[in-house]
């Protein structure tokens, strides 16, 4: 958890100049308004190169990105590869199940050894929290988190940003609701950091036992984010929807009572949907449990910007990769 | 199973102008004449190309291919995968072992996925049938079936027919004979719909467990095929001799009695390919289990082509992927 | 083991061209002087491509360079996609989970393939001693030997080599120490064929249970190698001392009494370092496992060129890429 409070960040940035100094991307915590403004500006940008007829440049020639995947993934992992090469990097893809890591190589050592072959910028999923910040202290690459534990998901927050401003504009004093297990989620906790910093009102609302107790204990320092449990006082005046993917573990490990209890009160359906703004919009990180977090028809329907959510994460990371290949490197250590 | 006769198919295309127009290649079962003879001319420039000293376009630039495995393969992936980059295509991979189809990620979803992060042509291999099928209803992105249960295995029949031509010339009125486990074979399906629209003889053989019944059922329609347990009527006169692979576990499952007597009744070796004209051609779609279905001596002897069908394979798919990637998109739905 | 003794290999080599004739790498006894030059000087050459501000090149668009790995492997696998890549190749990775080596496929049978779809250099890994060698006899495609069983991993000893020549300048009468299980290891191995034509002086020193018997057996032949079970007599006056990772399941099979005896009788560290000559550098092949066959302080500390070691490795790949893709291929059968 920062110890920052939301002041100390978004205040002192407005003088500051659109330049990116920072090594790593590690969570939204850390970054600025004026990351990202600048990390939205770079992204206009490539969109703009995904929309010509040949969707590629050549710009990253010569750099080295390598993915390092301790989890699964399809989306995350793909969505970086073409980032990658649509700016002509090369890119090098590492999963748990191939690479040393069956040799019980430290993440460490994967980490140094990938620097010293010559890569530039990694990017890592890994189970355990913290990983990613652990792997950054022992190189000198750029170290992009991809996922680390419940802790973060910072490119799946700024593309979920993103999508919001590109349909709805500006996000200060938008009403963003987070819908599900808020508590195991690492892309609920880079979404809160990144929105407070944008100055939206955040609505938190899943069933107690999947909510944090952070942010009802920090009252004072977090006025722009609200809990509940009631999702129909969740949703009342809400400009964005945010549903989260359900891990069906949960019910198992009695986190939740049931799924058909978990769908009557949370699920985003049309008769839930309708009592957000007419206007607002639904997202969701995917993969899609279509009929129990959301239904197949609000995933699907109008106000679903899923498939825009995913296309944007790739302009997203091609600004991210072009940030840190193209950094001011005399930055302080 | 196809529903139109081969001559629904194969009559009107004779004045078809020579565009590219379909979205996807699900089996050899959709495509005209018209269709192979637009492919085959396609292969023959990508042969040309492969021979230069630098055997690599840029003509697919900007276009990205990904393909999406479900089921193990060297040949098909890696052929696709090259044929991509001979063309200067972006090739991103993806298998079930280590995308989030190991968190139960539906096929609908991860194809709608890898469609809104930029892929145009989807290559699929996939143990359920109809799976492709059910994939291109949900993208505007080519699907290219590379493999789908025991339904169609559609580029190994293109290459296979193109083999066969380059080696023999014009199919029609040729005696090809596919032998082995025909039943549950995706190579012999698509071959049997390819040959019958380009007019050659078709002899299935093997044990009456591991033939498909629809043949004998639909004799009117399907004039040109013949099906026979007996080796030697088979192989009488034949200018092709397609062996299929034995999959062991069929005895386990008592479908054949003994690896032995198959062995004995059905392999292809030097005692049974001499039956067949001395000009005839041998072919497998690989791997080989060499000393069951073929023995090493003529896998490897003057009469097989099985290096050569490897080979057209990376051209018959940058042919595809050329079509593909170059179609006129105003297409009917 | 090689049968030709070190005399033969090296004398003949001064009047041979700087040339590459040969179609394979199996192992270093395979090279002789005038080759471990001109890999070297090729070598250079690729690092100064390495530090351009574009740090590649197009020098082998066209080659394609398949690696096919039917071991875990971080280092070796993305180092040779990383060199393939900086030189233009293209790059087609195949490993044994993914692959048709599920269905059983042969190794034979998967190199022909992959010759047939376009490979001109196969990288290959495989845990069967004299794996590359019988894929080199089933393909006109070189075969670069990136570890064999217990037999050879002739890469990592040139890069280990160039690394050594880098830091200290010729290797002739130099004494190099390889301490740990070189019984079981195809990179002590390597080391020891190299090391032998370039003219070093090797000692090699671990407990009884972990040395080979052929060099006590063979000393007529190799009075370069000194074998000890005595670390301090190992390290006096030593000018390298390569350690070797300590295959922790030895003990558990009792060729090891402990690992605690191991770590006091022959670990690297601060104490034992001291032994050698104060400009001594200190080696290993990685991943290391600190603690046991080094201390973390020795490996992170002046003295250790681990990290040179895996730079370097990218950079030998490159010239070994670079040296078959334009080798003269009118060579002796």
């Amino acid at each position: 958890m920062p110890t920052q409070s939301k002041s100390d960040k978004s205040e002192p940035t407005k003088s500051e100049p659109a330049i990116w100094l920072r090594k790593d991307l590690l969570d939204t915590a850390d970054l600025n308004l004026a990351d990202f403004n600048l990390i939205f500006e770079t992204t206009d940008a490539m969109i703009e190169v995904r929309e010509r007829p040949i969707a590629r440049t050549t710009t990253l020639r010569g750099t080295t990105l390598a993915t390092l995947f301790y989890e699964n993934s399809t989306r995350t992992r793909a969505s970086f590869e073409i980032a990658g090469k649509a700016l002509g990097a090369d890119v090098v893809n590492l999963s748990a199940s191939q690479s040393s890591v069956g040799k019980g190589e430290s993440l460490i050592d994967t980490v140094r050894t990938l620097e010293a072959i010559g890569a530039d910028i990694l990017v890592l999923r890994h189970p355990l929290s913290g990983a990613s910040t652990l792997a950054s202290k022992y190189t000198n690459a750029s170290v992009i988190n991809a996922g680390d534990g419940m802790h973060a998901h910072p490119t799946q927050a700024l593309l979920d940003l993103f999508t919001i401003k590109q349909h709805l504009g500006e996000l200060s004093g938008r009403k963003i609701v987070i819908v599900g297990d808020i508590l195991h989620s690492r892309v609920a906790r880079s979404n809160i950091w990144a929105l407070l910093t944008l100055g939206a009102q955040i609505t938190l609302c899943g069933p107690a036992t999947l909510l944090p107790k952070y942010f009802t204990q920090h009252k004072s320092d977090l006025q722009n984010v609200t809990v509940t449990t009631n999702l129909k006082t969740a949703l009342s005046n809400a400009d964005v929807v945010m549903t989260l993917r359900l891990q069906k573990e949960r019910q198992r490990n009695s986190i939740i009572p049931s799924l058909s209890e978990y769908i009557r009160n949370y699920q985003i359906n049309n008769d839930t949907i309708a009592l957000a703004k007419s206007t607002a919009i639904v997202m969701h990180p995917g993969p899609v449990n279509a009929g129990f977090e959301i239904s197949q028809e609000v995933a699907e329907g109008k106000q679903s910007v899923i498939s825009a959510q995913v296309t944007n994460g790739v302009a997203i990371r091609m600004a991210l990769l072009y940030l840190f290949a193209t950094r001011t490197t005399d930055f302080p250590a």
